[in-house]
Order: structure tokens, then C-alpha cells, then sequence
């Protein structure tokens, strides 16, 4: 077996017995059953990846930046030169994005990776030297990747993830850095989900109606390209996923989406970027490990689709650290299933919305080591009747 | 003047100067303008608090656990007993609950306030004796406190937000406990903004039906005792609030929100509890010194109410940490204008709610502190044409 192949046969399938561990241990805290909302689904889903309640505590936490350019820059997506890219990792290296002044805050790390900036990038602390090209491909004149550089950025996310857990840390964190690059994620989760490219497009960094609606045929025509684009006549709802040709694994039934995880690599090099494959492999690489991956914004969300294409358990370590504001996140997250945390309206990237959802799921697995319980604390419950 | 009065007065518009400077610094930080969404307006509002941009990291932060019990239990509008504010009130000293452990996980103080517990409690650290009755009296039966219980329970308030500040504080979280204090909070939900029993009583830590529906009879018959309840025939929105009579102000316009303050002290005497009140204080406490308070849930929603009706200027102050699951804490942030960080359907109190939005807040001002501009990071901007 690959790498990616031994990565995902040692993702464990959610542990429900430590989930219900974890509900019954919630329900004897000093507090009214489930007035804790979210954070305690968080809290029994941690459970269940762990395999023990109540979970470990996620900290410290990591959050892996990483950096790639794209050829689609080209079709005019974006009024953001490209050197932006490479400009804006020189600013997390030196400490002055809001990722690193997020990060400083809750006192995670940030390590930066070059997966595929267009420019050349000197060594610097906390960078990680893992160019696969300069760039990708237009994914709307060809594949964005080959076959091979596509294996090679996840293989990388999954060796990513598994040395910031080796070097002691219990939460990772997605980041990411690419100009265009909610341009590709557009068309990952329009080719992940089925829906129609303008469902999933949306304004980025903030563009003109102009250069949105050229995005969309962007979009559009690089799907077409790829044969990935979801037929007119179909339902705008999420149905049946686009696939791509070669699948690895046992042809399922048409229209389940579960099935669609052979074709997953194949659709992060048509129309992905190098920051989308390597973040399905960090997905994958935490999966495997048991350690939970916070994930970012749009990026994320279409590499989230891929990862769980790959492999479904991997959903099982995944926490929506939020919702940005592209069309595009919204519909993976439903996809996904998963609820995203912060909901502010974000739309920056770099794994700022994670970082900041970074207190709450910690807050969620802290009430499970630290609350006292009605019998410990001598605190009476509910009476059966009121008069 | 008394110390109300001189509260009040001490409160500054929010600084029109200093909120225009702080947009113009976040314009020129190395980010899309706008992508930090609703976070960038926090810091804006917080630069108009505090008179000078960036305004003043909102570090360290401190909780005040309001603790009160309520003559309205005897209605039977929960299942919990009513000895369960005495004994969390010893949770919160043995640091054992939820308030405790997520205070703990960002650095911020509790200090437990016992305005009003029904129990006497004993001396402890992080208690501070300030109990003005064994709890209030039935609101069905009569005001729920006398004019000057009222008065020295907004008072304490203050005295509490100053005593915080003058150890440091520079952050205030609200924080409540007493049982009942959801009907409490429904009635002057009410009475502040019109709106029927029914749309803002809910079912505070967990009700069956039957006590939901005896609960919203419990909050009608104890506004109709007061005078309080709106007119069936009126509009089922936020219109005109429910005027007291008494007013300390001079009489404003029929209909005019802005002029109810007049009558808010005598609205919390009539329905409100301690807490309410002392949280009124604490609010007007932290807007006349420029410190920002977090508000919790729908204690504080009320609470908050009560304070903009006695000075509009003291909503500058007020972040609106979370909306719980509460009907009427929708109403009370929709009548307040504050839109709220975390939403999450937590329905807990003690402050958890407020405190899980610190790190949000924090952040917000810590990107104004820490974040490279464009010109001082060498970032490219946007270009005016992309082709």
C-alpha cells in the first residue's frame, strides 16, 4: 500500500461506546442537560475519535499554512497579483498576518508550508520546503496537476500532519494561503457536491459583479473541461457528486456519495490546487492519528470533500471552525454535514476562523475534565414536579 | 447627584473621531478590507469607548457572577429547587463549574456576587457579601423589590464594575445565577419592548410544556399587576415599550424608546430580580469608565435593556458575547441593535456564554495591534483591472 492507502485504512471508524461514555458523563455535570448546545456534540464527537471519554484535551494546538499558486490566476479571477502569494507568506514568517496574531492569542504555532508557491521562497523558520511545482496548471486549458503531483501533496499534508503531532501537538489547525484559490475551491465542491458552479462561486477576497461573473464561467468551463460539470437538467440540490475516471476502489452505486472516494484524487488534479490536496492529507493524516483537525473556511471545506471522498471516517475528526461568507462553504459544510462554529461573516483565510474556534472546542472538552458533578458538588436536580 | 446619576453623566457618547480612525487603520491592514466581517466592527465600536484607536486590548477580563433568588418561584415556573443558587453559588467557589472551567481556559477572574441569594451564605474567597434581601417577592403579588432595593442594587452594580476596573480589569463578563430568573428576565423583556408573554418567555434550563405554558401566565398576570403588559390590540413587534410611571427624567415623546429610562428603575423594582439589576449597574459601571462588558445571555439581555432605558450611550460599552436559546434574548439584542458572537444554543448562564466570546473580542482589537499594514509588509494591493 501507498502512503495515502495506509493513512486511510488506519483511520478508526468513530468509537460509539466512548460516545456514549461521553453523553452519560455529560448528563451528571452541574448544569441542565444539554444546555451547553453545540459544544457538547463537539465534545462526544471528540469522544468518539479518541476512543475514550472524556476526550484528551486538545491542546496545544497547530496550524499548518499552506501556500500555493494556481495557474487559473490567469483567466483574470482576481484583481490580486499573484506575487501576493509569496508577499503574504513572507508576512505570517514575520509574525504580522491576523493568523499570527490569532494564533499568538490562543497560543497555538504556526508552521507555514510551500506546497506550490510560483515564486522561489528563501529558507526561513517556520517555513517548510515542500514546493511539488510553481504553481498549478489552468485547469481550464488542462489538469491543474498530474496524477502523480496530486498523490505527492497529500502524501505531504499527511506527513505535515503527522510530524506536528509528533512534535506534541494534539490539535491541528487548517490554514492556507493562494491567490485565486477560492477559485478552485469553487469548482472542487461544485464537483464534490453537483451543484451548479454559480451556487458555489462566490466574491473571494471581495471582486466587482464583473469578474464574479467571469469566475463562474471559469468555473464553469473548467468543469466542462474535465467532464466534472453536473448536467443543466439536473436538481440544484446537493444529489449526486460528479466522479471522475480510475477509481481505486470497488465501483459503488451511482449516486452514492460515499462512492465517490476513488475519484476524488483524480478530481483534485483537474481542478484543484496543491493547498487543497495537501489540506485533504492533513485531514487524513489527523484521521489517522485520532488527533482533531479544526478546519478554515471555503479551502478547507472543499479539501474536507475530498478527504471524506477518500475516506468517510475522516469526517469523524473534523470540527467546522466556521462558516465564511462564500456560497461554496456553506454547501460543503451541508455536504459535509458539519456545523461550523463561528459564524462573523469571516472571509480572509490563513485559518483565521479556525483559530478562533480554536476556545470553543477546547472549552467543550475542558467542561468534561473540570465540572464538578451533582453528586460531587452537592448540587440537588430537578424535581419531578414543580407543585 | 446620586451615584446613579453620577454615572450616568460619567458615560461619553462613543467617539466619532476615534471609530473614523479606526476604520482607516483596518483599511490600510494586510487583509481584504471587510474580511474580518462583524470582528472589525467590535474593534470599531470599541475604539468609539474607549476615545482613541486601536482601543485598548480588552485584557485581563473579569466575570461577575450575579447570585439572586426570586420570590416568583413559588409560582412553580421550574422544576429546579430553589436551595440549587446556593449550592452552584459553592460550585462557582470551589471553581467546579462550567463558568469556572471555561474562565479558567482564558485567564479571567470569577468573582461571585451574592446580591440576593434566598440562603445565608458563608465568608469565602471570591465572594463578595452584598445581599440585599433573602431574594425578591412574588411579582405576581406585589413589586418584586421596594424603590430603594432597586436603587441599591443598581448601585452595587456599579460599585462592583469600579472595584473590578480599579484591580486591573479591563474587561467586564456578565454573569448570573438564581433560580427562576428566566421569568424574571421574560417580564422585563416584556415590559421593555412591548412585546407579548408568549414571544418572550421560553423554557429557561429545560421545561415540559405544561410548566412553559404556566410560566407564560406567571410572567402575564405579574405584568398585568404592574401595569406593564402591552395592550392586546397592539402590533405583535418591538413598538413602544411599557412606561412606568415616576419617571426621574423629563417626560419624552409617546412611543420614544430613548425615554422610557425614566421608568426602568421602577420596571425592575415591579418585575425585575437583584441580579437584573446589579447587571443594569455593572453595564452602567463599565460604559462610564470606557472598559467594554461582555453580556452573557438572556439575564443580561435584560439587564441590558434596563441600562440603555436609563442611558442609550451605555449600549458603546455592550459586546453581546452570545444569543442563547432563549426567545426572549433574540427580542432583547434585536431591541438593543447588538448582534451577538457566538450562537451556539447554549442556555446555561453563569456568564459561560460571554466568556466563550472573549477570545473573539480580544482578537478583534489584537489584529489592530499586531497586524502589518501593506506598506510596512511590502504587500501588493489589489489592482484596478484584473485584464
Amino acid at each position: 500500500m501507498n502512503l495515502i492507502e495506509r493513512t486511510v485504512a488506519a483511520i478508526p471508524p468513530p468509537d460509539e461506546a466512548a460516545m456514549r461514555d461521553a453523553r452519560d458523563h455529560q448528563a451528571r455535570l452541574t448544569k441542565p442537560p444539554g444546555s451547553l448546545g453545540v459544544l457538547e456534540e463537539v465534545a462526544v464527537r471528540l469522544a468518539g475519535l479518541a476512543g475514550q471519554s472524556p476526550p484528551p484535551l486538545p491542546e496545544p494546538a497547530a496550524v499548518a499554512v499552506f501556500a500555493a499558486d494556481h495557474g487559473v490566476h490567469a483567466q483574470g479571477v482576481t484583481p490580486w497579483p499573484q506575487e501576493v502569494t509569496a508577499q503574504m507568506v513572507a508576512n505570517f514568517l514575520t509574525g504580522g498576518a491576523v493568523v499570527n496574531a490569532f494564533a499568538g492569542q490562543v497560543g497555538a504555532a504556526v508552521t507555514v508550508v510551500d506546497i506550490g508557491v510560483a515564486t522561489d521562497l528563501d529558507a526561513a523558520p517556520g517555513l517548510l520546503p515542500r514546493k511539488i511545482a510553481h504553481g498549478t496548471a489552468d485547469m481550464t486549458q488542462g489538469p491543474a496537476m498530474t496524477p502523480e503531483q496530486a498523490v505527492r501533496a497529500v502524501e505531504t499534508g499527511i506527513e505535515v500532519a503527522r510530524d506536528l503531532v509528533a512534535g506534541g501537538a494534539r490539535c491541528l489547525i487548517t490554514g492556507d494561503m493562494g491567490i485565486a484559490n477560492t477559485t478552485a475551491s469553487a469548482a472542487l465542491i461544485a464537483a464534490f457536491t453537483g451543484l451548479p458552479p454559480e451556487r458555489v462561486t462566490g466574491r473571494g477576497t471581495g471582486i466587482d459583479d464583473a469578474t464574479h461573473a467571469r469566475k463562474i464561467e471559469v468555473v464553469r468551463a473548467a468543469l466542462a473541461r474535465h467532464a466534472l460539470l453536473a448536467s443543466p437538467a439536473e436538481p440544484a440540490e446537493p444529489t449526486e457528486p460528479a466522479r471522475a475516471v480510475e477509481s481505486t476502489e470497488p465501483a459503488g452505486a451511482a449516486g452514492d456519495p460515499a462512492r465517490v472516494g476513488g475519484g476524488a484524487l483524480e478530481v483534485l488534479a483537474a481542478v484543484g490546487g496543491f493547498e487543497h490536496a495537501a489540506l485533504a492529507g492533513f485531514v487524513l493524516g489527523g484521521a489517522s492519528l485520532r488527533v482533531p483537525v479544526v478546519l478554515d473556511g471555503v479551502i478547507a471545506g472543499a479539501a474536507a470533500l475530498a478527504a471524506a471522498a477518500l475516506c468517510p471516517d475522516a469526517l469523524g475528526a473534523c470540527v467546522a471552525g466556521h462558516r465564511s461568507a462564500e456560497p461554496g462553504h456553506a454547501a460543503a459544510l451541508a455536504q459535509l454535514g458539519l456545523r461550523p462554529l463561528v459564524d462573523l461573516e469571516l472571509r480572509l483565510g490563513e485559518g483565521t476562523g479556525a483559530v478562533l474556534a480554536l476556545p470553543l472546542v477546547q472549552g467543550a472538552v475542558r467542561v468534561m475534565h473540570e465540572v464538578a458533578t451533582f453528586d460531587s458538588a452537592g448540587v440537588s436536580g430537578k424535581q419531578e414536579s414543580t407543585q
